[in-house]
C-alpha cells in the first residue's frame, strides 16, 4: 500500500502519528484539511507532503465552484498558497504545487479540462516519486558494503515518500541485493520518527535494527560499530548545506569526528538551487508541548509550568556531507559546481 | 533537605526515579540494598552515589556480627566489592568506599570503634561534598557572563551530589550572584535526567529555562542563542578525557564546531589519574528497556519486539574540553601537565 494515494474520489493518506500502535487511513475530500494533516504530521517526510499537496491541488480544484479556466485559476491559487504555507522547511511542498499548476496551464483549457489535467498531473508525480525513490535507492545501495552498520536518522522509508523510500530505500535496496546490513535507528526526539516508523519498517523488512537514543550515535561512531551514517534531506541549498530533521548536524559532526562517511539521500525535487546556502533555509519551530508529551514508564516527566523550545530542523553545512544520493547519481564535493548537472530542468 | 543523608540509623535518599511527579524517601538499613539501589538509578550523580556508598558501608559495618577488628574488616571488603561493582563507569564509588577502608584501618581499633569510625567519615565524607559542590560552584560561576544562555547536558545539581550540585550548581550560583542566565536543558535521553530533575531543580531555584532534545543543542549553538555548555564528569582520565552521561560528546563536537566553551565540573574525587586515556574508563551498558518504555501523548511509541542499545556514557575527547573545573580551581589544557596540580594526594 502507498503512503499517499488518490481512490474514490478522496485523497487517502497512512496515518502516521499513532503507528505503530495503530494503523489507520485518513480520507480527504477538502484541500483546507490537507493543510492541516500536514501541519499536524498525519503524513510527513518532504517527498510525502510533495505528493499529499499534488492531491491537495486536486481536490481543490473538484471544490472550486468556478466554470471559468480563468476563476478556477484563481482560487487554485489560493489553495497552494495555504498548501504551501503548511511546512516552511521542505521544498517538494512548493516544488509540487507549482510543478501541477505550471504543467496544466495550457491556453485553451476548460475549467474541466484543467481539473482532470490536475489530477492526472499529481497521480503521474506519485507514481514517479516511487519510480525515484527507486533509482534513488539503487544509487545509495551502492555505497552500502556487506556488513555495514548504519546509523539512520528519522523516517525515510516507504512513510516518508509515495512509496519504497529515500536513505531507507537505499538501506532496503542493499538488504534485498542479499548484502547483510544492521541498522542503529536513531529514536529522532521529539516525534520520533525512528523509534516508532522506522523499526516498524525495518520489522516489515525483517532488517536487522536497534534503536538508539539520539546523543548514542557518537558513541557507536568513537567505538567503531557504526560505518556509514544515512540521513534524508527537506531542503539542500546551492552550496550542498542540508535542512533535514533536526539533530542530524549533530549526527553528521560525529560522523565526520570519526571519518565514517556521510550521505544524505534525497530526490532533486528536494534540491532548492535557488538558495545559496544552508543560512537561507527557512527552519520551522514547532510547538514546544511535542517536547514535553512524553512518558517515562507510564510516568508523566516534565514538571508542570515547564517549557520547551522545538526546532523541527536544522542545517548541516556541506563540509560535513560525504555525498548526496539523487535519483540521477552520486553527488560527490564541492556541490556549488557538481550539483546543477544532477538537478534537470 | 539534602539529596543523601543519614537519620535513626538508616541511609535516606530522595527516591529519583519517579521525580518530579512524586517525591519519596528511600530508606536503607542494609548495605546490599543500597548497591541496587545504586544500580537502579534510586540514587544517581557521580558525587551522589559516592556518598551512598560510603554511608553503605556504614550500613555494612552495623550488620557484621563480627567481634574483632579483623572479622569486621573481611566484612567491609565484601561489602566494598559489592558496592564498588554497582555502578562501573563512575570512579567516585570506589574513591569513596576506598578513603573509608583506609581511614578507618588505624591498628588498635576495636570493631567497635571502627563500626563508629566509618559512621564518622562516611558524615564528613558527606558534608564535605557540600562544601566541595559550593566552591567549585564558585569558580564555575567565575566563567558565567551576565546574560549567558546556557546549554546544560543531565542533572548535575543538588539530586546529583549531597547538595548543591556540579556544573548546575555553578548556574545556580551565578544566577545567586545576581547574573541573568538562562539554561536549555537537554532532556537526556533515555532517562531524562535533564526534563525531569534539571527542570524541576530550576524551577525551584527560579532559573528561566526551556526544554530541548538533545539533538537540538547543535541547532542552537550554530544559531548563536547558546554561548556556553556545561556539564559534570562520571570520570576523567588523567590526559582530560571525559566520560559524562552519553550524549555528552556530540553536545561538546557541537560546541567545538562553534567556538562555544565547553566545561566540565566535577570534584577531583572525579579525576582519575590512574587512567591514561578515556579508553581505559569502562563504559555501562544499560538494559535497552531504557531506551524502548517511553510514551508520546500517552501511547507507546516502540513496535512489538524492538530491540535498543543502551549505552550510558561515552568519552569526550580533551581536544572538546575548554576547561574542568575543580573544587581546587578551574583547569585548562594541557591537562596531563596541569591536572595532578589539582588533585591533592
Amino acid at each position: 500500500m502507498r503512503t499517499v494515494f488518490w481512490e474514490n474520489d478522496q485523497l487517502k493518506m497512512i496515518d502516521q502519528r499513532r503507528l505503530p500502535a495503530t494503523f489507520e487511513l485518513a480520507a480527504y475530500q477538502d484541500y483546507r484539511q490537507v493543510a492541516q494533516a500536514i501541519r499536524e504530521m498525519v503524513v510527513r517526510g518532504a517527498p510525502a507532503i510533495g505528493a499529499a499537496a499534488a492531491f491537495g491541488l486536486a481536490l481543490a480544484a473538484r471544490q472550486s465552484k468556478s466554470t471559468s479556466s480563468q476563476e478556477l485559476g484563481r482560487d487554485l491559487e489560493e489553495a497552494a498558497t495555504l498548501l504551501k504555507a503548511s511546512r516552511p522547511t521542505a521544498v517538494n511542498l512548493s516544488w509540487a504545487v507549482d510543478r501541477i499548476l505550471r504543467r496544466t496551464n495550457e491556453p485553451g483549457l476548460s475549467a474541466s479540462q484543467r481539473r482532470q489535467s490536475i489530477l492526472a498531473e499529481a497521480q503521474r508525480l506519485a507514481d514517479e516519486d516511487v519510480e525515484i525513490n527507486k533509482r534513488m535507492a539503487e544509487h545509495g545501495a551502492s555505497l552500502i558494503e556487506n556488513g555495514d552498520t548504519i546509523i539512520h536518522h528519522c523516517n525515510t522509508g516507504a512513510l516518508a515518500t509515495v512509496d519504497w523510500g529515500t536513505a531507507l530505500g537505499a538501506n532496503r535496496m542493499a538488504h534485498e541485493q542479499g548484502k547483510r546490513v544492521h541498522v542503529l535507528i536513531d529514536e529522532t526526539r521529539p516525534r520520533l520518527q525512528g523509534a516508532r516508523l522506522t523499526a516498524w519498517e525495518l520489522q516489515q523488512y525483517n532488517i536487522p535494527y536497534e534503536i538508539i537514543s539520539d546523543g548514542m550515535a557518537g558513541y557507536f561512531l568513537r567505538s567503531g560499530e557504526a560505518s556509514k551514517v544515512f540521513f534524508g534531506a527537506d531542503r539542500i541549498a546551492a552550496n550542498g548545506d542540508v535542512a533535514n530533521k533536526v539533530g542530524t548536524y549533530m549526527l553528521a559532526l560525529a560522523a565526520f569526528d570519526n571519518r565514517v562517511p556521510a550521505y544524505s539521500v534525497a530526490p532533486t525535487s528536494t534540491i532548492d538551487l535557488a538558495l545559496r546556502d544552508g543560512g537561507q533555509i527557512p527552519i520551522e519551530e514547532r510547538d514546544g508541548g511535542e517536547v514535553l508529551e512524553i512518558q517515562f514508564r507510564g510516568e508523566r516527566v516534565t514538571p508542570d509550568g515547564a517549557r520547551a523550545r522545538n526546532p523541527a530542523f536544522d542545517i548541516t553545512p556541506n563540509r560535513l556531507v560525504t555525498a548526496i544520493v539523487t535519483e540521477n547519481g552520486i553527488v560527490y564535493p564541492p556541490f556549488s559546481s557538481n550539483l546543477p548537472e544532477f538537478v534537470l530542468p
